[in-house]
């Protein structure tokens, strides 16, 4: 269990990207909530610090594997939200629902090959317990010009479990 | 927590509309769904009454006053069938979720702007409880034509709780 | 209870599709995960076989009637995938929430009659249990140009209670 820090920590550094430290979140909502053993995690933007790293329309001015860099960065941001609220990853008990929106051209429809980015990446670091039901959908705009968001929705050890794991 | 229910008063005499009695629902699915201590919300559209107030594509039509006030009178319809459903609004334990859909132009990127009036709405209402987990994405289109949609998990009293509350 | 699966096995008949036997899904993820009592399934388009069945932009290339059978196509699916993971529709308690993305024209507003379709099918062959939540948006592009996807949350009986069902 100890190997999803490590297999985190690896893909980070081949995206060249750090995701410890704040994760801000403009507005009066929160980047998790809980309720007994189920964590909902705010959609994510492909942001690293305070600059969302991959803008523009998938299909036009985005190319496929650049949209694909940022479903895996949206990934890695709702992993690193959940390792922080948790304590570790070890306490992901299983993803259940990841809701991927790919900000495309009309005649893009590839939406599901971006969204394997991101499965790949939550099936390599958690193991089984990264397999998740997804749903893809091409639309017309995201926040920040983002070329893809990403929110999920994971079955986790209950607090009170926590100095049992 | 009384206070909740006359937030919710206060805040509807401001935007000018009242929530009470039927929101109609066409079709063969229900406003809210409960099982077990979670609630599920029906998208909402900015309706009072049989009229949708808000409607066209913000950025175009729409300026971001309008379109966020939208965004509030759906939350408001979304507390609103919460409170009948529930019997008073003191009863929500907790938002989990919200999804922000708002019907935008193809250069729009202000959707968490929009969604930050539906956001703060909640959290003055229902108080802590009212923090949530957001996604909010720019769609080509949406029922009615509406500006904005939104829908909502909430963590809520069981059933059989409900006399002790 | 047993008429589920005949109420199912007659809207196949009327659609004109056999939605038995394997339902493909590529990439890392897996088309329902069952977490206690709650199933979420993945979003499904009008697949049959290996084919997407109804494609194109609805209000454009697609008109209403072909969309909803579209949506009905992905609701059969939705509900063959949970038979198949449960053992049996009759282990369905409740549905709670579906999703319906249309992927449509820019002045198309009549996503709601397309879920209806949807609405009325599930609760048609599950009756009163087929009763949900939903949300209907227009999306810009589907995958596959996939006309309509829907996914869905379910309250299911618990692994354990499989044997008392």
């Amino acid at each position: 269990m100890e190997d999803r820090a490590s297999r985190f920590e690896e893909v980070a550094a081949a995206l060249g990207h750090g995701f410890e430290g704040e994760i801000r979140i403009g507005g009066n909502y929160s980047p998790v909530i809980r309720h007994e053993n189920v964590a909902y995690v705010s959609g994510q933007v492909p942001r690293v610090g305070n600059v969302v790293v991959v803008t523009g329309r998938v299909g036009a001015e985005v190319a496929i594997e650049p949209a694909r860099r940022a479903a895996k960065i949206c990934a890695m941001r709702a992993l690193a939200l959940l390792a922080r609220e948790l304590g570790s990853l070890d306490r992901v008990r299983q993803l259940l629902r990841i809701t991927v929106y790919v900000q495309c051209d009309a005649a893009f429809t590839q939406q599901s090959e971006v969204a394997d980015a991101a499965s790949d990446l939550l099936r390599y670091v958690l193991g089984p317990a990264g397999t998740h039901t997804r749903t893809s959908v091409g639309v017309l705009q995201l926040p920040k010009n983002a070329s893809v968001e990403l929110d999920l929705i994971a079955a986790v050890d209950s607090i009170d479990t926590g100095t049992a794991a």
